[in-house]
């Protein structure tokens, strides 16, 4: 039995697919990896039958979820025959949260043809209404857990989609027994179990000091809202602790062993903290996927505005905070979705690569400042430091002679831009940071992108070999929670090898880039927080034609 | 000989190729047409040899305009046949400026690894220190005539071009004999004589009240630049008078009769004049093709800054004035040539259209203010009202969900825009504008942009049906010059069937667009008319990064 080979899983359900990793518990080897596309992916025109959604909505079926798993875990068991998987980690987006009855069911099995009963992706920008009213009502109640949000309430966050549920359809509000974060979500399908993950609540939730919202708050929302502190059931379990057992039923289908324990869940860009060991101060996790998340250990919790949000225990056992960047990959996506030409695509393919690669590589010989061009990353709003939904993409500086690269240089250079925003921002309250490592899928294949972070915030990037994916994190974290190591340092040292792609800032370009970051910085001022300007004036027609 | 049928030909030399009409005399119906590209085109890389250009050149070959002639004419000659061609007109770009040996022949037969010999084409960025200089020595000098070029010296045209050529290449400055317009070159190639048309003169070499400007102001913008006044030799032609006959050379060579008129050369987007019937006052001429430009006759002349010139006789015989727009299908183009993505081409070639035709459609289906963007017109600068080449483009608005339709949408409403800004600029400064005629190639084919003309400027739009050309309007100047008719009003009678179709501004839609205009004049003030602003700054680390 000590000979056999133990392994850990972990699952990463991200916002288009599942991935799952078989890890070698002793190594940290990566034995087996599986992904999955989830069928209906973002839903944010119609509902899977057809029903038509409002403008900022976005769902997703969680039945998707579990087709994924499904195709995910077969391999993996496979892969894993022979030996015993000792554990099984989750990491999910969040908050992507979903109503369920009595039985843990979603609502959306019973009502497929009613918007508010799926799962409400993370960026969904629906509920600015009621971010509102709820980030008011802490105000006026001086809720004492504001300050450690960065004084903000979020649109994209759990309570105000919770509101919206509330406000619009009150019907399945009240058959809502719960209201779960993804990570509780699949936590419960594992096992049969509802839990909390301690930091996604304390994260989402604004679960601080031991006390969520209190009643006052809710009722100061909303009259009668104080009732969806009951829809919060389910026993608190911190980060790598165990959180059940996988139930029998699906290690039978699956083909694995039995009596595997299941991880509490966890944020997916906090995952990343372990697979990157990042796990001291003054170094700064930038989680580079569809969107941005910078997140820092730190000896000691101050409030920092802006941010998303601080914890005093994080997955690290350890103050951490975390900022977010609404977009980074989903806007390279969008613009090699909508804008790019025929030609580029033909020659990217004769060149053997991907459009994106190809770019870069095209991207890669132009000098900081030559393309004259600079824009605004707010294609998704800004999450940090503004915390808007509302704010929109900008770029100055076209001509007749711009090409297609040069504007995708202006993107790379925009989340740069937005990053040295974000890091400046913790620095000036207190957060120090001295150095970046850049995880997420996005640094692995954008080595352009690494060096302008370098350039644009005169520090070092660190880039983890081999890619250590979020869903490893996952895995580390499982590892930890079954008992093969007893915190995360341990599981860290054994398990990661901590190879790292350096990238140098070089001084002169940064010097360029300083004076295009004064004008980035410009810009956001003169956009993001002045009252009248041209871009809110464009929302406000267009909400009011 | 009285029985037989009686031709014109118009020959409209554009910035990418040459067309030719062969049209009757007696009613304007055109028999013929026929165009040819230029070989080389635009050159703004390299010359043909591949001798690199620095960036903002914008050259042609001028043995590419007779290249392209030499295609033209002869199945204009067949059409002609058992008839007789009495005259010949010709419009053209300007100041497409060409410097000649003694010989009339251009420098770069003779220097082909030199930019400098080439054509300097209307759109020639490069000039911009001269212009500036020029500007400056006639304000010291109160040379009477700034006033009524916008008191402005543009980049674009003559005196910057030929200082350049003074400054930067002065062997052969010395070896050019004489220095013309494009409008001049051609009748020269066509009759062998050397002329000067009054109307290129007056507005394009602030030639005023007779006289050209004086030594004082040329050799203040450079000393010794007063030398330049002996190379404007040539007898001045008024529009729609004889500049001479067609070579029998030439006339042998395409097929044609001999002793046929040449009329003095004509700027292209004037020819639209004639060809549109836009002959009295409060009618402007908006010619819309790769460029702008809105002409408008009037009782009387009057200062108006920020237009391109005005002069006291214009071609159809009464004060015009000229404001132009340095990017409309320019800018249409760019988009569709690098950022239209293939699954629009796709879709296009599966329903039989060309992609701005698709795109058209798809952006039919928008209401106003809808998309939530809104674009600055400014992708090859802005000439009026604020004569600043250096302007770039710009786009606010942007989110994931913005689709290649909506930023097609965004352009058209933008150049309705600045065609706003131009129109009130004129109703402002006493120049009364009440109704738009859209000539050019672009109202043609796209009638959304001519409904957003419509709305934005609150006036009835008139495109003149079956599209007459730009040549068709020289055809017609050809007809005066050869004493079939003994003005234009009698030739535009006989000759243009004056039939459009109206689009009537839509008051619900014009009233949104009103809000949007707001926007868009802020962003003009806030980017064109401070000194210090993202944009510029852009510039500067652009061009000394």
């Amino acid at each position: 039995m000590n000979n056999m080979k133990r392994y850990v899983i972990g699952l990463d359900f991200g916002t288009l697919s599942a991935r799952g990793v078989l890890m070698d518990v002793s190594d940290g080897r990566v034995i087996a990896e599986a992904s999955e596309s989830y069928i209906h992916g973002v839903m944010d025109r119609t509902l899977p039958d057809g029903t038509p959604l409002p403008p900022e909505w976005a769902l997703q079926d969680p039945s998707d979820y579990v087709a994924a798993l499904d195709r995910v875990m077969p391999p993996l068991a496979e892969a894993a025959a022979g030996g015993e998987v000792i554990g099984i980690g989750v990491d999910t987006t969040t908050s992507t949260c979903t109503p369920l009855d009595a039985q843990g069911v979603p609502l959306s099995v019973r009502y497929p043809d009613r918007p508010h009963a799926y799962t409400v992706l993370w960026k969904h920008h629906a509920a600015g209404r009621q971010a509102v009213d709820f980030e008011r009502a802490a105000r006026e109640k001086h809720a004492p857990w504001l300050q450690y949000y960065g004084d903000t309430v979020n649109l994209e966050g759990f309570w105000p989609k919770l509101l919206q549920l509330y406000d619009e359809a009150p019907d399945l509000y009240a058959q809502a027994d719960t209201y779960v974060d993804f990570p509780d979500l699949m936590v419960l399908y594992l096992t049969g179990r509802l839990t909390r993950s301690e930091m996604v609540l304390a994260l989402k939730v604004y679960y601080s000091q031991g006390e969520c919202p209190s009643r006052e708050v809710l009722s100061a929302a909303r009259p009668g809202f104080e009732s969806a502190l009951e829809k919060l059931r389910g026993d608190i379990v911190p980060a790598s602790r165990p959180a059940g057992r996988l139930r029998d039923k699906l290690a039978a289908r699956w083909g694995l062993n039995g009596g595997i324990t299941v991880a509490s869940g966890i944020l997916d860009a906090h995952a990343g903290l372990l697979s990157a060991g990042v796990i001291s101060p003054e170094t700064c996790l930038a989680a580079l996927g569809t969107s941005g998340c910078y997140i820092c250990p730190a000896e000691k919790l101050v409030p920092v505005p802006g941010i998303t949000g601080s914890l005093s225990r994080g997955l690290v056992n350890m103050p951490l905070y975390e900022a977010g960047q609404s977009c980074v990959g989903d806007g390279f996506a969008w613009f090699e979705r909508q804008l790019v030409p025929d030609d580029v695509r033909v020659r990217a393919a004769e060149a053997g690569l991907g459009v994106q690669s190809y770019l870069t590589d095209l991207a890669r010989k132009l000098a900081p400042g030559q393309t004259g061009l600079i824009a605004l990353d707010w294609w998704n709003g800004n999450r940090s430091i503004l915390n808007d939904a509302s704010l929109t993409g900008l770029i100055i500086g076209l001509t007749l002679r711009t090409r297609p690269e040069e504007i995708y240089r202006a993107f790379l250079e925009s989340a740069a831009f937005g990053a040295r925003m974000i890091i400046e921002n913790y620095q000036r309250h207190g957060v120090p940071v001295k150095r970046l490592v850049l995880g997420g899928g996005i640094p692995q294949k954008n080595t352009l992108l690494c060096q302008l972070y370098a350039d644009v915030l005169h520090m070092e990037c660190l880039v983890p070999d081999g890619g250590q994916s979020t869903a490893a994190g996952s895995a580390i974290s499982a590892a930890i929670a079954a008992g093969a190591y007893p915190d995360e340092p341990a599981a860290v040292r054994a398990m990661v090898p901590e190879r790292y792609t350096v990238y140098a800032p070089d001084p002169a370009d940064g010097a360029v880039y300083d004076r295009l970051y004064a004008v980035y910085a410009e810009l956001s001022a003169q956009y993001g927080q002045t009252a009248r300007n041209a871009m809110r004036q464009l929302r406000q027609i267009q909400e009011n034609p």
